[in-house]
């Protein structure tokens, strides 16, 4: 990497939000300045066993970190702000969003006691921040929950702006319209560089308002003669906002069931983002207080989550509080990909009740509609900007891959299109583009209070264990004559039951025995007690695989008295 | 259970099928006659870690071997037969099933040496089998697999009828049309029971013909510029017809993929129930001799599966054959529940490729429709069978329950609509039907060579392996004075890298020093040793979970010289 001209070029790149959904973050530097934008975090896929949460892997920032001005937050979703407690014990930044999302990512550091050493900066979409060689400036946005930002950087090269999360609802839920007008002034005084996101890249047409949700609910409400459930995603406040709405016109009192939906109506109330009648909300424990009829319950659990308040509903298992037959429980959100199977299991729950449910597709609810625009409103986001080059971000590869065609489809020329992996990164110089170079990138895994110290031989370890299961051969020989003092003992875990295996694992032990007298045992050194065991792993694992095909982890144990 | 009752009654029960996805097996007994109905298999979801297949348990038939008539076999899909090598290893049953479903139950007898031992008689929708106290009458169902059928017991209690999957396909690829007629005059003689399958039960309308998807695939057979390829099921014998025709029509040769594709294509082509021209399959080998346009490949992989052809073109790992820039590769199947992160990698992994890729829902590409009938056949086939009792089979609850309420709506009141689980009998005597007798009924899991022999218990410790790995503490102590003579040597896998964690490791390593000085160990014996093993246990347990927040197992081994 030559300096000089790091100096003078400007860089964009993606740690993380590029071909994975989850764990955002972006990277825009002019020079010496660095500002990165958003800090999320993702659920682990199934091979990822026993890991909690994935957050970007941040090398190239720690060792650039007097170049990092601060990390700026476009809103306060998790894969936005989820990895911001991790990220922020590698490396200190100022933290830069507005009220709303602050008060969401200040309940985090208060977790992880990170508050009193951490700056906050609350900004709005009329700041303007001059970070370095770059003066940053926002234009409002309308997404599932309130205040977010897209963000635009004036740098000497030119200008960038990053859309954040957005869909254009023409008739939002709080009256806070998205900055169009802005948005169609920086596309006449010039974009350089768009990176724009991709979620719904694969969705024709326009996403319906959020508006039309709400009557859905409120017609559910009404309908309904006993208890209505509700669940959908504590983070989407617009949702939450409808869903009070709904109780309040039709006379229900609404308790709230599982820890994030308490936290964020907490927070987005506290800070007035949420409008909360007085009185409305009663604990779980007076639900049966009241008549079926005067009562809604908002939970978590709209994806099927195992030990989230609907699941655990479901299945009869919630303190204080029952679905009966008869009442209503609608799902107001549409299964992740992944989720399928968890939230199907949920609703044969709810029905085995004898819960009428409401589930499925949102479009053919109206109980859901994405916080994502779609394919047109893509489009109209790229034409209202005018990118000379332009960068689909957030998105598995397919989406940013539509994502490039419909700039195409609206002007941008194939080759301004860069189609990028984390890591990878955008320079332009003297207003010519392109992609090659690389930084450090990758998922940093969190396991409990573990950042990163889980790596590939853990994980492989744990997926063969999960798999046939751990066989330990342990013995005692003695130092002086190398004679077996005690043992073989085997020990199995998650491969056979003792109990019915006991002539397979007595063949084991012969086999054990018989490696062990075919070896010189006398004044061996620790390489050669390797020899021995890795003998011992052949032997009974081949014996095993031809009894049962099964490969589970062979473990000799060797100890010298 | 009372004997007397037993032999006059009609009872009918599923031992798999209800409630769950795959592993079909009805049960239809007459007094001293029982006649089984299929025998599938499902897989395993995520929870049953190591888990290869699972098969019903089959206790309550091998309890009543002298009462088992036979096995009838509707049709030739896994979820029907995929059980079978392993239950007969149980109980030895003659087996009835038409012509190609017999073929392909064969190759699975001869894998598994059972073809010698195992009696095999063809039937067809003419048959009539006379099995005790039960004569069996047959008709034809569209389906998408040719040869199904559906069954009709004529019992002295009255006829129960088994659909067996089906559609309404009136314009079959085959011209094998369904027996409507047949079907209206078994419902005119009078249906005491009908069991009817729910895959589609929420879905509305009427589930388009198979001829469609042909439609569509040739249409991008002739608009596609160089290679095609097509993923399906292999067990959707029509849609490979399809396939091969489109080939046909638009003079390419076709390469076969995946052992199931070429296993069913030859037993299919074999038995007349798959129209191949001559000379237009190829090998694989031969792809890159011939031009791009003039070959199509039609491969496995539909489901995202990992080792499946499709999965490994798109990672460019299958030997002799590449998908290159501009190649078109259609999904010609919808995710299946559970596969869509799946099918979504295969997809990215595609399109890095440069390939043009159809996927998505068969509604939308045209590239797949079901093989089981909608809410509108659903309602037909009630309409046509006009059962007293009506017993929805093959789904989960959410799917039974609302194939219950399109029974209510075409008359069949609401008290005589059973929704069972697997092993709950229905007994009908003198006319009169009740729930609530059950019979042993569940899973029988199969690992590698292992039948049943995997429970609870293991499945347990793979669980807690596979999330946190497990730590071994090894201690060799003297048998006369109870001293340490060796050890404790601490091992741990799936856990932390020893290299990074050795002062947790160490402080581990005191503390289970500390636990045996505290404990007198001379003249203990073997429960002693185990209060000692506890004691190590929740020490160094408690002590890792604070300082990670992790529980691996710990096992501690004592060792006696």
């Amino acid at each position: 990497m030559n300096n000089a001209t790091t100096e003078t070029k400007l860089s964009i790149f993606a740690l993380g939000g590029v071909q994975e959904i989850g764990k955002n973050m972006y990277v825009v530097q002019y020079g010496k300045d660095i500002v990165v934008v958003d800090c999320g975090s993702k659920f682990p896929d199934e091979s990822l066993l026993g890991i909690d949460l994935i957050v970007p892997d941040i090398t190239y920032l720690i060792e650039n970190k007097d170049k990092v001005r601060g990390l700026v937050i476009t809103h306060g979703h998790e894969d936005h702000i989820g990895g911001i407690p991790y990220i922020l014990k590698q490396l200190n930044m100022p933290i830069y969003a507005t009220r709303l999302t602050l008060g969401l990512i200040e309940g985090k550091l208060k977790e992880h006691g990170l508050l009193g050493n951490t700056r906050r900066i609350q900004i709005d979409s009329n700041s303007i921040l001059s970070l370095g060689a770059m003066t940053l400036s926002f234009y409002k946005t309308n997404h599932s929950i309130p205040d977010c930002l897209g963000i635009v950087f004036d740098t000497p090269e030119g200008t960038v702006v990053h859309t954040g999360d957005f869909k254009f609802d023409l008739t939002p839920v709080n009256g806070q319209y998205a900055d169009m007008h802005k948005m169609a002034e920086i596309g006449s005084r010039g974009v350089l560089a768009l990176l724009s996101e991709s979620t719904n890249a694969e969705r024709p047409g326009f996403t319906p308002s959020e508006r039309i949700v709400g009557e859905s609910i409120e017609e559910a409400f009404v309908k309904a003669q006993q208890k209505v459930f509700i669940a959908t995603f504590a983070s989407n406040v617009h949702r939450l906002q409808q869903v009070i709405d709904a109780a309040h016109k039709t006379r229900r009192k609404l308790a709230l069931l599982g820890r994030s939906m308490l936290n964020v109506i907490t927070i987005a109330s506290e800070l007035g983002y949420l409008n909360v009648p007085d009185g409305i909300i009663i604990e779980p424990g007076d639900i049966n207080r009241l008549q079926p009829h005067q009562v809604a319950i908002l939970c978590t659990g709209s994806q099927g989550e195992p030990m989230a308040a609907l699941s655990r509903l479901a299945r009869s298992n919630y303190r204080q509080v029952t679905i009966d037959a008869g009442d209503t429980v609608i799902l107001s959100a549409t299964p992740i990909p992944g989720n399928e199977r968890n939230v199907a299991r949920t609703v044969d729950n709810l029905y085995q009740l004898g819960a009428k449910v409401i589930y499925g597709s949102g479009s053919t609810t109206g109980m859901h509609v994405s916080g994502h625009g779609s394919q047109e409103e893509l489009k109209l986001m790229l034409t209202l900007m005018k990118p000379k080059y332009f960068i689909p971000i957030h998105g598995e590869y397919r989406m940013l891959y539509q994502h490039g065609l419909l700039a195409q489809s609206v002007g941008v020329e194939a080759d301004d299109i860069f189609i990028v992996n984390n890591g990878e990164v955008v320079d332009i110089v003297d207003g010519a583009a392109r992609k090659g170079r690389r930084v450090a990138a990758g998922s940093t895994l969190v396991d409990g209070l573990g950042i990163g110290d889980v790596g590939n031989i853990v994980l492989r370890d744990r997926k063969l264990l999960s798999e046939d299961g751990l066989l330990i051969v342990v013995l005692t020989l003695s130092k002086i004559d190398g004679k077996v003092l005690s043992g073989p003992d085997l020990i199995s875990r998650g491969f056979v039951y003792v109990r019915e295996s006991e002539g397979l694992l007595e063949e084991a032990n012969r086999i054990a025995l018989n490696t062990i007298s075919n070896f010189k045992t006398e004044n061996v050194n620790a390489n050669q007690w390797n020899v021995l065991k890795t003998a011992m792993k052949e032997a009974i694992g081949q014996f095993l695989y031809t009894q049962t095909k099964r490969r589970p982890m062979i473990l000799p144990i060797i100890m010298e008295v």
